[in-house]
This record gives structure tokens, sequence and C-alpha cells, in this order.
């Protein structure tokens, strides 16, 4: 049906994107052991010198970004839809961007304590993470690995279920525990930032779920 | 202009994808339904029951989110292009999570009273899935029902612009009657959750606009 | 590659769109210099009267929206893609509706003084829309402004960049300096608000590069 398809059929495509999607995934995952890491410090000394390897990884994951940017700029045939390769990569980064945002809260707003609900959020992170990864590197020959990749991308879905049902609680717990109305303000905020990380690992997922749904 | 729709001119589409959305539209506007039954139950009893219901046609829409999904799997032709079909169908499964998120965060966060505005905003809700209904029917036959959609969308906007201003409202009224800081935070979040869910309505009908554009 | 590329440059386009985005611009940056304003008055009854004008900026900036939809359903070649089209005017809408809301949130909710932090957002917001004014204008001719372009999304993303910075040490510092949890709560929603502007203004930068990738 689609013409593009067929002609594409008969032109090499550009297969460069795929070991900087890959990295780019291996960042992600580095970003998300520093934050489990980060949790478990009962120093502020201490966490304010994880937060600083999390934002270099940051750093790391914006120039990998800027790269396939660039890659886009300069290749004739894509693998994939130009707006997808750059969608895959933004939500990418979005979801290193709140790991660092949720970094940059715990060092700034200083709560007196790191709650256990921070733990399994940065844990489901990671797990999700790992996900995004497994998904990116099927990506390379996703005619194979269709069901891998929709495997994944369920998981992730699950995930999201998980953090949403942990959030949830969490916060009740916050507001029978915590009495101290700005330690109880901090706690949400950091606990809203994990939350919406796992979010932005969803919409990663429902950015491949196109990818593949136009390949089908 | 576009080949493709010379060519899909003469190719039948699946239309399997009409029932699946209209059915998803009534499972909605039957969650809008309880959200409004549980802002005027008293007990916290009743209210756990209620979003008990809600949950279990969260599950539902959810199945069928996955239904349609499954179903652009199968299909070689559809009647508007994948990545909208897909759109379409996270968006409404967005509406219905958020009609979720906020029963379960008055179950679980328990505020001493649930206030007015409460009642207001799931009326509005209620508004907005019943559009969604109405837009999602007249997609059949989008050619002929092309004015009706644009009305459909402009209510839409109207709903959500309305439900912008009971929000602004009801945080100034509670920052004046509410003295309970953990109170306060509680309410706070829930109008929060009921006022993303109207913006998530709004993306819908952005959904809706781009198939209709793209037809025209 | 792409056929309808090929046919496109045989057929001329519609350029009524380009003037529609210049003056939405326009518009956008009228509502970043009142809110601008609206940081330095004392008074509420002089807020409120700087309330009211953004508020009818933003009306004008709807109608704007609105007769660029109306364009794209009377334009048989577009520009650029419809969906870009569509997405672009959506966007530079949300960055007005921010401006809006933000001025909304002070007006309405008192807080008892309005912080430093809140005229640096203020100021960063008006950067940002002039960099989509320069994008937007560069457009027109985007093969021969490609580098500018870019330039102006570069900056867009430092801004929001510094925006994130801003925006955790302005928490930061309301925490250790605000001891009254209801102001402490109105100022935190209005830096919330505030940064989420020029996230919605990032996103403009996102549609854009989207637009110039399909071009290349």
């Amino acid at each position: 049906m689609n013409l593009d398809k067929i002609l594409a059929f008969f032109v090499p495509k550009d297969v460069a994107f795929f070991p900087l999607f890959v990295a780019d995934a291996k960042i992600l995952i580095r970003g998300s052991e520093l934050l489990k890491k980060l949790m478990t410090i009962p120093t502020a000394e201490g966490r304010m010198e994880v937060t600083k390897e999390i934002k270099a990884v940051e750093h790391e994951g914006d120039d990998m970004t800027h790269k396939i940017f660039q890659q886009l700029n300069k290749s004739f045939i894509t693998p994939f839809d130009r707006e997808d390769i750059q969608e895959l990569a933004a939500t990418i980064d979005d979801v290193l961007d709140y790991i660092n945002g949720a970094s940059q809260r715990i060092s700034l707003y200083k709560p007196k304590t790191l709650i256990p609900v921070f733990i399994e959020m940065a844990e489901l992170i990671h797990q999700a993470t790992k996900e995004i990864e497994t998904a990116v590197v099927a990506l390379h020959e996703s005619g194979k690995n269709r069901e891998m990749i929709i495997q994944s991308c369920i998981a992730l879905n699950t995930i999201e279920n998980k953090g949403d049902d942990l959030y949830h609680l969490g916060i009740m717990k916050l507001f029978e525990d915590e009495k101290d109305a700005s330690e109880l303000i901090k706690k949400k905020e950091i606990l809203e930032t994990l939350e919406k990380c796992i979010d932005k690992a969803e919409d990663v997922s429902d950015t491949i779920k196109t990818i593949i749904i136009k390949m089908s």
C-alpha cells in the first residue's frame, strides 16, 4: 500500500542509528543505577556527591540525543520514520531528565529522611530502563524481534501500574506519618518526580509501539 | 496529492475499528458516571466500594485498548493513519486512568470532607466523556459528519476552559477555608487530578482534530 | 525518496500560514511582556488589572489558533505536514495558556509577596517567546534559514535548563524562608506553573525540530 515502503525496499537504510540508541539506553541504565544508590546514602554530603555523578550522566545523555539529531540531518534513508527517531530520542532523554530531577530535589530540599518507598520507586525505574534497553536493542531487527519488543512494552506498562500503586500508598503513608508540613511537601514532591519518571518510561514504550505498528 | 489516499480509494478499509472505539467510549462514560456517584457518598466504606467498581471499569478499558492494538497489528488498510488510531486509543485510556486516579486518591487519602467543586468537576468530566462518544461515533462517516465532529471538539475545548476556571476558584476557596495543612494538600491534589482528567479529554479532541485535518 | 515531496515540487504551496504564525508569535510576546510587568506590581488591584489584560491576549491567541485551523481546512497543499502545522499552533497556544495560568494563580491566590525568582522566571519566559518568534519567522524560508532555526531551538533548550535550575533553587529557598504552610503552597504552585510554561516553550522547539528534520 505505502509506496515509500516499496521503494525503501530497494535502497539501503542508514543503520548508524541503532548503535547510538543502544549507547543512549546504556547511559540511561547508569543513571538509574546511581539513583538506586542515592536512595541508600545516609549523609547530605554523600548524596550531593552522587547527585553530581547523575548530573554528569545526564550531560552524556544530552550529547547522545544531539548526536542522534545530527545523524538524522545527515541521513537520506532512515530505518523508520524520521519523526519517530526524533521522538524516541526525546522520550529517552525525558526519563533521564526526571532521574536527574529527583536527584536534584533530594540534594537541594534536604528532607530529614529518605523513606522506603523512594528505594522501591528507584528499583522500578531501574527495571524500566532495563526493559527500554531490551526493546531498543531488539529494534535493530524488528521484524524478527517483534514479539520480544511487544513483551518489553507490556512490561513497561505493568511497571507503570505498579508505580502508580506505590505512589498512592506512599502518599497515603506520608499523610499518616509525616506531621511536619514542610517535610510532607518535600517528600511528596520527590515522590511525584519519581512517579513522573516512570510515566516517561511508558512514553518510550508508546513511541516504540508506534514504530512497530507502522512497520506491520 | 497524497498517492496513498488515491490508492486507498480502491481498497476496502478495515472498519472493525469503529465498533471498538464506540465500545471504548461507552466504558469511559460508565467510568465518569461512577465518578459522579463517588462524589456524593458520605462514608469511607461506601467510597471504597465505588472505587473498586471504577478500578474494574478501568481494567475493561485496558482490555479494549489492547484489542484495538491487536486489531492494528492484523489490519492491512486502516480507515485513518495507524499512528492516529493508536494515539486515539491511548488518549481515551488516559482519561479513564485519571478518573481512576482521582477515585484512588479519594479512597486512600481519606479527606475529612468532599467539597462541592469535586461534584462540579465530576459533572464536567461526565459531559466531556459524552462529547468524546459523540465524536467517536461520528468518525465512522467522518466525511458526512465533519461539522458534528468539529462541534464536539469545540465543546471539549469549552469544557476544558470551564474546568480551568473551576479549578482556580476551587483552590482559592481551599486556601481561604481549609486551615489544616494536611487536609489542604489532600484536597488540592484530588482537585489537580480532576483538572488533569479534563485536560486529557482535550487531548482526545486534539487527536480527533489531527485525524479530520488529514482527511480534508 | 518521498513521492509526495517530488510532486510537491511542482505545485505551489499555500504560504498563507506564515503570516498567521508570525502574528501568533507576536501575540505570545505581548503576553510574556505583560507577565514580566505583573511580577513588579505591588498591589492586588494593579495585579488584577494586568491579569485581565493577559486574559484578553490569551483570547487573541485562541482566535489566531482557530484561524490557523480554518486555513488548514481550506488548504490543498501546505508548506509542511498538516499535522505539524496543527501541532505548532497547539504548542504555541500552550505557552500562552501557562502564561495566563500563572497570572490567574497570582491574582486569585493572592500570595502576600511576589518573590524575586518569579521575576527571573518571567524574564526567561520572555526570552523564550522571542526565540520562538525568531524561529517562526525563519521557517518561511527554512532551506536558507536552517542554521538560524537550529540556533533558536538550542537557545530554547538552554533556557529550559536555566528554568529548571532557577525552579529548584527557588523551591529550596521557599522551604528555608517561608514558614507559613499556606503561603508556601501558593508560591510553590505559582513557581511550578512558570516552570511548566518554559517546558511548553521547549515543546515548541521540539515541533520545529520535527518540521526541519522532515525537510532535510
